[in-house]
């Protein structure tokens, strides 16, 4: 690594998911560089540490363009958690006035709300995440196309399971379990995740649903294990739990997850809504 | 964690030791909250994430003072990667025109150089790590207590194994393969670090001999498990193989670590010199 050229970024996190974010309105980064640098930026050892490296830059399509790079260097399509990141960022730095403001990412455009107090600091931010998608050829999942997984018996490895399979543009499976403190996640999660069933494995969600507005999750996630957090997962969950009578339409349900807590609503409109805290960690240049 | 106040840090790290370094010579943090610091920093998800926290600050007895937190919020004694990155920090930014300086840390004060280019940038340091320690009571060890361990076989958990034990200040059993990186470091580390022999544990290095001047290290390291790279582990490695007719005593070997490479030689005056790299990763701000 030479010394001497630097970068300004911010670290970033939601509830424990955490991004370097570089502003490319002031910054510029070498296209061909920036899966090494993702990876670089990511390493706690040798780098600063982090999920990975979110760029906020302009969009022809939407108010903002958001990129995301994950820690091995891919580039990956939606971050709840990063997308408030990103919005708390443009709108306490006056890269926008406006408290509602569309995203480009590579998952597609996403609409973000700003709540902020009356300093400007933004504290939390609402997230449109789109519809849930429930036909098993929209998960991907074998089985008939067409037809829905709610609390569908599966055998793997020789035992039995109840899953719940949503996608939220990334696909999940939910179980509901009476103590999700008891769940050995990081033994079962990995079999659910490489299930034959499911040809592009899967994330996995264990819920424990304590009343009607409140549940406890904890997360198995494809490609990384136990996380803090996953947005896309604290959504599946919720519509899993519509979806199987424990929870209630419209109703916003608070997700405890390891890392804190998200707001999750399944709209009228179809749409599911995460509102959920967002805090800057540190401003600084790096060496690049 | 409320936003406003700020504080300027500095990351840096020695092959994979990473710290995050505070100048308390502009900047003041209260005593009683560092400790709580050093464990919010040190954590990736919510923190910047490092090893720990570092604080470069005025001493009576040396030209600066190191105190140093571990990610768990303990102070440590000492740490030969840390020392390295506090050298290069206070000669770049013109805390000392001298090239060798004193630091005064719990451990004791450690006599450091630094071996800047003509642009004084300091790319390597060396760290007066002290005289190794051999007798079974310093290290602690079971046994007679004026006795060395040296190529002793020892029966743990029904198993044999032939250790050398150094003391660097901290404690650590040696023991010879032929492939380094066919050993199970995460499954023996662990059996060995608490073996009832060590009634403070000990910390652990597998050492494949490559000749007399090189040599390959892998390190479990006591409280925390495997890690890129242990400053103190490559000294006993390097006493441990003088001790037993593999290298040469006065002449530099190098030793490689997963994090990188040190240049560790046991000299004439009885002590162990460590040299090797030092890299700034960022500068700025985090909101405490």
């Amino acid at each position: 690594m030479s010394e001497g050229i630097k970068v300004k970024f911010t670290k970033m996190h939601g509830i424990g998911n955490s991004y370097v974010f570089v502003n490319l309105f002031e910054e510029s980064l070498l296209e061909r560089r920036v899966s090494s640098l993702a990876q670089r930026v990511a390493d706690v050892h040798m780098g600063i540490g982090s999920d990975g490296l979110i760029l906020i830059g302009p969009s022809d399509r939407a108010d903002f363009c958001m990129r995301i790079f994950n820690a091995d260097g891919s580039e990956g399509k939606n971050c709840g958690n990063g997308l408030r990141c990103l919005a708390k960022y443009v709108y306490e730095r006056k890269l926008t006035d406006k408290k509602r403001f569309t995203v480009e990412t590579l998952g597609g455009i996403v609409s973000v709300d700003v709540h902020p107090d009356e300093g400007r600091t933004v504290f939390s931010v609402t997230v449109d995440m789109g519809a849930p998608h429930l036909r098993k050829q929209e998960v991907p999942m074998v089985g008939d196309p067409d037809s829905y997984t709610i609390d569908e018996r599966v055998n793997i490895d020789g035992q039995p399971y109840w899953l719940t399979v949503v996608s939220m543009g990334n696909p999940h499976a939910v179980l509901f379990v009476p103590d999700v403190d008891a769940v050995p996640v990081s033994t079962i999660g990995p079999l659910i995740e490489r299930a034959p069933l499911f040809p592009e494995r899967i994330n996995v969600e264990f819920v424990q649903v304590k009343n009607r507005k409140e549940i406890d999750c904890r997360v198995w996630e494809r490609g990384s294990g136990v996380t803090q957090a996953c947005g896309t997962g604290a959504c599946a969950a919720v519509v899993a739990g519509v979806l199987n009578g424990h929870l209630d339409r419209h109703v916003p349900v608070t997700v405890h997850l390891m890392g804190g807590d998200l707001e999750i609503v399944w709209a009228a409109d179809s749409r599911v809504y995460m509102k959920g805290p967002a805090h800057t960690i540190a401003d600084g240049k790096f060496d690049v």
